[in-house]
């Protein structure tokens, strides 16, 4: 291995060699690479790097065989480009030799009737295990399950149990793990690989079985499923219904996946949009979406807009407000989103309870307050050597710290608001916070410039 | 197991209970629950969750045997509290039995000279091991490995490998492939689990050998660690060094580790926070914190106030401008953060290369004049309708197309000037991007007024 080059290096090269021949256009040695060379998912990554003429060039050279683990690797949006154009009897073969929860994923994003078609166009046995899948969403342990489980009856010996592995067309590829079942598919325990190895052949498995495996119901959340993974440290994961029959299992790989998935959007949640939102999609289909959330900022920009027309008469007399007005609306915006991001990751983390809910309240208020102490007298202070106005001064010191205030108390309460009515806090908090502190930023500000100023 | 509580539910139970005693000082039942029934995790979690002055009652009443695996799981900043209570020798005994990279990680917490003390106080075998990884950061694939790995030479057979492995005190935990060496231990293969599980006693592990399994160079940046890990499925990986020679092993929990900690991580960049910033930390810590965030802000705050000072004179007599002058700032801020996720998300995951660079941009542009065109034919006529100003209409909408061309184009550039000057483009181009469209959008509104309704 150490005197020739890695095969991630050669990857990695084989990559710059697809992406020049597609520029380039020479394209039989493109076809090579796609089909002998490289991985489905560098692939799938190659083509959702690229833009939307040579993605269609790239799908052409990719052989059938090929195409339905690239499929399951793509993002929804790209994936679903290439599925418009596909026939179910096509579908059906190119991804005949997916893991369940993958097949599941890809045929959730068709229309109701083409599924149909597609699982019609399956063989009995694989329509019948993608089908349990398909009952259940992505978002609990059913839709992240794959019903291809390796389990043994509890009085079979290590020997047994080796040759039975051996009449299988092939273990799982992520194995960690052996299932112990009853006559009636309830699950009794597992052993580890660890014990199976190590073990005398003629041990029974029962002897070597963890009576108290986690295991995994089918209904639970997908990130209580992940959080479960991340603290017991879990390669895989029995699925069981209520009964405590088996029904599958979940493998890290996916989790991984889950998680990856969640890193990417918060990132894309704080502009209010999508993960799937296609970085190479067309200009329209962008435009449109990004619309809806620029319509929503609209609407608070305009209240924030009629907060300040209510002080036209003040404004005019002191234009210096209208110059000061940003300053007291974004350092309040700025300490809002700060509460909201500890309160949001106390949410997704499962950390406030009862019991530290009103601690953690007055922590965030107090801690506010201490910030709007301290910058209002520094903003106080600037704005004095500005203007030379001491009432002016002391108007916007005072809003700063009534606007920390109301930062510091929407911060906290939104994420709980929003969570109640179950709309996603990462999503809509941003929003929300800011419009509570632009309008109560400048109304204060400019309520206070009236009062003291103009009176 | 179907008829009896499981164990998932009875440590949800069981944590209900430590909450209730430590609530109402009843301390008998938390202590036996914490040193018997709850795993490190969860007691991890529960720390967290507590206040001060419960962490402290809760890590007094967790037996020595414990704390190291607690020690391990909790945020650095929590951990950090009881790290400075413990004296070197305690320290050395409570990690004793933690994998070398959570020792590495305990010891970076401290400083040089304890950590010099607590390598001491190990044992010669264990220290070794530690200080090999604690000279590489957590940034890079050295600071994620574990020393503890299993390997063979090719020419054994599997029946003398079973042997070696009943002979080791344990096998790793996550234990999916057996690497294989020379005598000079360079990394030669590596064998599945499956392999062994299902070959032949006699067989030679030459034989079962994959000889192009994925390695990772041990100065491999953590995040290229992950993505690798997903792109392949992988459950572990060797590390070697330039010469190919074996140095450790990454395994799938660090990976799922550090995947949670990104997306609590972009949970907190928005609000320019680190995620280690503790959410029951004391008020003092926090607000100090925040601080730093709000004093970069109120820079930018007062240049845009600064811009907006400039047309002080137009202002006067036009007091509609400082009602309207938000709108145009705070739509092209948010235009310009979409452009900017999608950047920062097609940057992490590798998708932007000189080929597609130009799309990009251009794609950008024209997606943001295109609701630039569509928002300003908006606002323009809302504008119409509030002040029946006609030139004041057109001044507005004017200076939205402008301001949501410059988002765009700041959108698209900031985080490639960032990544060029290796600053986190998550962390401070949502502070940077809303500056300059802030700057922009009041310059490009009054300037045009001054020009258009002025003179």
């Amino acid at each position: 291995m150490s005197d020739k080059v890695t095969r991630e290096a050669q990857i990695a090269r084989d990559v710059g060699i697809v992406e020049a021949g597609l520029d380039s256009g020479s394209l039989s040695n493109v076809r090579y690479l796609l089909n002998f060379s490289l991985p489905p998912a560098d692939i799938a990554d190659l083509i959702e790097a690229s833009t939307p003429q040579e993605r269609q060039v790239i799908w052409k050279l990719l052989k059938e065989k090929h195409r339905g683990e690239v499929l399951s690797e793509l993002a929804e949006d790209v994936a679903g480009d290439f599925l418009e154009n596909m026939a179910p009897k096509e579908l059906a073969e190119v991804t005949a030799d997916l893991d369940t929860d993958d097949i599941a994923d890809i045929l959730q994003q068709l229309p109701a009737t083409l599924t149909a078609q597609v699982l019609h166009s399956m063989r009995a046995q694989d329509r019948q295990r993608v089908e349990r899948v398909l009952g259940y969403s992505d978002d609990v342990a059913g839709g992240l399950m794959n019903t291809d489980t390796v389990s043994v009856r509890p009085h079979v010996t290590v020997k047994t149990a080796l040759r039975y592995f051996r009449q299988l067309p092939a273990l799982p590829q992520i194995f960690d793990s052996l299932l112990v079942v009853n006559t009636d598919d309830r699950l009794l325990g597992s052993v580890s690989v660890n014990s199976l190895l190590t073990a005398d052949p003629s041990t029974e498995i029962k002897a070597l079985m963890d009576e108290e495996p986690v295991s995994i119901n089918v209904d639970m959340a997908s990130m209580k499923v992940a959080l479960l993974f991340e603290k017991r440290d879990l390669v895989s994961a029995p699925v069981v219904d209520g009964d405590g029959c088996l029904l599958g299992r979940i493998t890290v790989d996916d989790i991984v996946d889950l998680y990856r998935d969640e890193a990417e959007n918060h990132i894309m949640e704080r502009a209010g949009m999508d993960a799937e939102q296609d970085t190479f999609a067309p200009v329209m289909k962008t435009q449109r979406r990004r619309a809806v959330w620029l319509s929503i900022n609209l609407v608070a920009a305009f209240m924030a807009a009629a907060v300040i027309g209510l002080f036209e008469a003040t404004i005019e007399q002191f234009v210096a407000l209208a110059v000061l007005q940003p300053i007291v609306a974004s350092m309040g915006g700025i300490a809002g989103n700060q509460s909201l991001a500890i309160m949001i990751r106390a949410q997704v983390l499962g950390q406030i309870n009862r019991g530290n809910i009103g601690w953690l309240f007055s922590r965030e208020v107090r801690a506010g307050l201490l910030n709007g102490v301290l910058f209002s007298v520094l903003v106080g202070v600037i704005a004095w050597f500005w203007f030379e106005h001491a009432a002016l001064s002391w108007v916007i010191a005072m809003a700063l710290v009534v606007n920390l205030f109301i930062a510091a108390v929407a911060g906290v309460l939104t994420p709980m608001l929003l969570q109640r009515f179950k709309i996603d806090p990462a999503l809509a908090g941003g929003v929300l916070v800011t419009t509570l502190t632009d309008v109560g930023g400048f109304f204060t500000f400019l309520g206070l410039a009236t009062i003291i100023l103009v009176h």
